[in-house]
């Protein structure tokens, strides 16, 4: 940490100063230039806030964090090394992580019914993507807004994740419904509108699920690091970072904006593996095959879309969900693409015979 | 509702949309023009969502609500008239509404012990203003940041309100602390991280306790108006508004941007009393007085403020605390500013004798 | 400047740092600390680029700049002195400053036809308000919206000018009309979509008028008064900063957000006399009177606000204008509000009978 | 348009209402609903402005555009037809088009000398790419920052163009210089600063030049596309539109957002050619490779990216440039991902013992 004292300080005032940070257990040096004196704080400075230097005097232009906030979610904490997050499923565990074949999450916004969900993890199965999305409680902007169904919706996810084998993502949105959201969820989602809320991480990183933290409407890419600072230091390592667009000046065209550079930005601060969520960034159905495959070259690890029997029925976000043909269509553009950048999977589109049969069973 | 369908859809599909549009309880009208075909939807349409009508024909060009999404926050839901939230202190009832004097509400950003809580309290009694805020459970974006001592400082913010008199005014960060805190507080305030936490939202309203509800941090004015009306629409009518700065694309030298402009925009819109806090907005000591100042003259209805008896040790947010003698100052500007614009209290100030010998006693 | 090293930068790595630091005319220092190394570069910094800086090594962290990239513009310039800008004008000098009555600039939108400005400009004299604005040169978003009536608007304004003794502020967008715009305005005007237009800052810098340069829609405060600095370094002094709202997430309500807290924030780092357009900031007519006053309240030198004898007709900004009889009573509580705060004008309301005289034959 | 009239209008006000519309060319219809008038008009509204409209009665709500502001650019003015910008060139014409071989344009932020212009339009013309950038003008928020060589470095900007017979894309700042530039540019720059510099634009619009229009910082998309219109409004139809990043709140690693997903959306809106430039919009040479990946991935029609012999050297944006042998193995890459969408071109890297020729002369 660098403390930079204004010009023309009193020395009385940078000795006092000088007095104060020396109740830090940092090693304290002080540089003396021209213009201006610049004391140094040397030592493990990740537990002084910036805040707190900063008024030990008004003669104190600018206190300068070198070291980053964040600790067990940054590279350094793994020596350079990705984490792999290893998700078991009834068909076998998954692996996120940056050496690992992409990922599909898929589903629609919201659990209906058991025909439309267990008919659309069928779908889903039928492609090679691996996890079923669904919500049960639904974070609505609107009290008049269907809600989701609850734990009724759980268990129909249960009964989807029974005849699939497939994951299950599901959010959860208050520390009341954890334990019964963490029983069915594979994976248990925290949503944009949480990400700082920061009992919700707490109580989550103590269940030891594996985590699955959306990126918040305006949050910065420090914030987020430290939102999942705080499941990492409630003893849980198993969090995946889902970038699903962020709020920007213009939305007439496309509900947020896709931050797609933070894929090769996280690389560089953090371990952690990385979730692209195409459908809640652009809002609009149309896009998402575009952007999923931008995801893809920008190195995403895995991808979130929402598909739904009949996107003009549902219940909510419908103009974001593609229908199940145009999603078989889009899996196999991806699997190509990603075989292109090295993160093919062996099962997706191998068993082609058994997918047809699926789907046509399924009335695609 | 008016759904407005693209140039050159045949005919047909024009009908179609009309047969599915006749799903809703709504009167349906067509308008032919030379170009274009618009679809009226008159009647009560507060319940259909435009995005589901979006869904209806690829030929919709565009769904345009014409009616508010928001009900009982609505100014027209009062036919006018702003609503007064009564809230009992032991110094007796004070209220929040247009018609009303100004309230003002101040203390340390987290109460830290018994003497600076009692301390700071006797101080913003003396000045004249109302309730004491403090925080016993804090959102901090780091995990290794102080977190507010909880339970405890719920303890001490009861001991301040039973030696001063004054209201208090605490926030709630989960579901399961919302019964420990309503019995303390007299306003429960919920923060701006946790703004669209709607099953927050909605047991804080199911309390019945007055709800002091914080603009999230990028909401626009109408996700804030209809993240109250959760609260309303859990059956709790009290419920103040209050600003405290948005995130913009400049944060070099203050915090946020504090949007003065909610002000007369909120009269347009809504019966709720408005709060403006130039302490989190501005993030410095320094520009707290003149944004104070502003706001006041913008027709706020309270204002609060953070002070604390010496920001410099202040576990949390000391750059934007006042001193309890800037502060006294301050409050003897904003009486004659209210004063001024017809919104002065008689309490305040009056008593000079007894707020001189108060202050002299704690020191300041 | 401070040149933060990376943890474990071989001795070799930092040596060749410093020889290449040492090209700078400035003296370096190093701090040597357990983790990191600190490099100091003191003295004259102000001509060196950090991203220069930073390009040096990959095993530079951080570079941090610790002086202000502005010095002409800067309040250390001027040894704490806040700077008058005196505008000559028929009806005498006038002058924007700190220290100095609050100035109030009227006028609508753009020059219509000589009657239309004359009249207004007799209202706007009428009630004590010192200059007159209307645009010659429009800068519209769609080319086939009015563009202004230019050359022959100008003459218009002189007009109006000769009449009723106001000075004249008018935008110019082109450098090729700067002379004929400098000819007769009293202040130029730089609007806030040529904020970093710095051919047009250089050469306005050079004609020696005093400019009114309006902060861009999304500029940070550093880039502002860097554009101010593009006119200072041209040799003119005479710059008043203009905040007219900022671009946010949020549109619904208002066109822009108002940053208020600009003036504030601006007393601690410029001399120069700031303006405030509550107008273009809010975009509707019905928030101006309120913003205008949290202005005054805010510690602002002038006013900027829009009249137009017949809104709804007006060629360009309508919705954002006041009628004269609206601007009449604003600007008499705006001069109670200024004498409140010591920022009274001896002249503004004093000639009654004139004033009631002047905008009864003008059929306000 | 639609006009909606607020409950209980009275029906006379509605009348008058009626009366003012018809001064427009087009025919009025009226819709009457249980709780709301809806005013349509039809016809070539596109002339009609909304915010004149909103003014005619305080009864009127909402006045809703359906048609879109610009029509030149429009995908429907072609007929949903891709125009083909096409450019002369020493080495022959060049299109920039949807159903044409990737373009890539490459090159420093500006002109240095001659040697590293001549030298840097050699690796970039080995690499395969069509157009050297550099910039004689350079818009630099500091007045202190190196401007550009100016009228030099056009001419230096020849030399390279003769050496290597690419075409040659670089920015006009002033409309004073704007034939100047024209003469040297196959294509003609205007900067994020200038898209709505509208003097700038006509006359840009006149010189007849392929034109490079920029997106600005804080630009919505509609904006951008008028700021193409004024292009197109001056008879000039051959424009491309470059996005270089929006400004965000979130500064601390990346300059800008890449908004990659004005792809698919300008697909459904223009007939106009894209260009992305991932240099400018990430702001760290890093990051460079894998936008410029994600951007062919999104579909671009071309790629603008910094090169510069020695970036630690560079007089501007060194951090955002890659070294030459880091773009010949970026275009590799490029050329190779290109080829997998279908927009690979047979020149480049096909004749590799001349590239490899021309590297090692250039000193790569």
């Amino acid at each position: 940490m660098i403390v930079v004292i204004k010009s023309q300080t009193p020395a009385s005032e940078i000795e006092r100063i000088i007095q104060e940070l020396s109740q830090y257990s940092a090693t304290i040096e002080k540089v003396i230039g021209k213009d201006k004196v610049v004391i140094g704080l040397v030592g493990d400075t990740s537990v002084i806030s910036p805040e707190h230097v900063q008024q030990i005097s008004p003669f104190i232009e600018q206190v300068v964090r070198v070291k980053q906030p964040f600790k067990r979610v940054s590279l350094e904490y793994r020596y350079g090394e990705p984490s792999e997050v290893v998700v078991p499923t009834p068909n076998g565990p998954v692996t996120f992580g940056q050496n690992h074949p992409l990922i599909v999450v898929a589903g629609p916004c919201s659990v209906e019914n058991e025909e439309m969900i267990v008919e659309t993890a069928q779908v889903v199965k039928a492609t090679g993507a691996q996890f079923l999305r669904g919500g049960a409680y639904k974070p609505r902007s609107s009290p008049y807004a269907f809600q989701g169904h609850g734990e009724s919706a759980l268990s129909l996810l249960a009964t989807a994740r029974e005849v699939t084998g497939l994951g299950i993502i599901t959010e959860v949105m208050d520390t009341a419904d954890l334990d019964k959201v963490a029983e069915v969820a594979d994976v248990v989602q925290i949503g944009a509108r949480n990400m700082q809320n920061f009992s919700l991480l707490k109580k989550a990183g103590a269940t030891g699920k594996p985590i699955l933290l959306k990126r918040g409407l305006s949050a910065t890419i420090e914030e987020w690091l430290m939102a999942a600072e705080y499941i990492l230091a409630a003893g849980n390592p198993n969090v995946i970072l889902c970038e699903r667009g962020i709020r920007s000046f213009d939305k007439q065209y496309t509900r947020n904006v896709l931050d797609l550079s933070v894929v090769p930005v996280l690389r560089g601060l953090t371990h952690l593996p990385i979730m692209i969520d195409p459908s809640h960034a652009t809002g609009y159905s149309k896009f998402v095959p575009t952007m999923a495959k931008a995801a893809i070259a920008a190195g995403t690890d895995s991808l979130m879309i929402e598909v739904h029997p009949n996107p003009s029925k549902a219940l909510s976000d419908g103009p974001q969900s593609l229908t199940p043909p145009d999603f078989v269509e889009l899996m196999q553009e991806l699997a190509s693409l990603a075989q292109f950048f090295g993160r093919g999977t062996k099962s997706a589109f191998t068993t082609t015979p058994f997918a047809t049969k699926t789907l046509s069973t399924v009335g695609v």
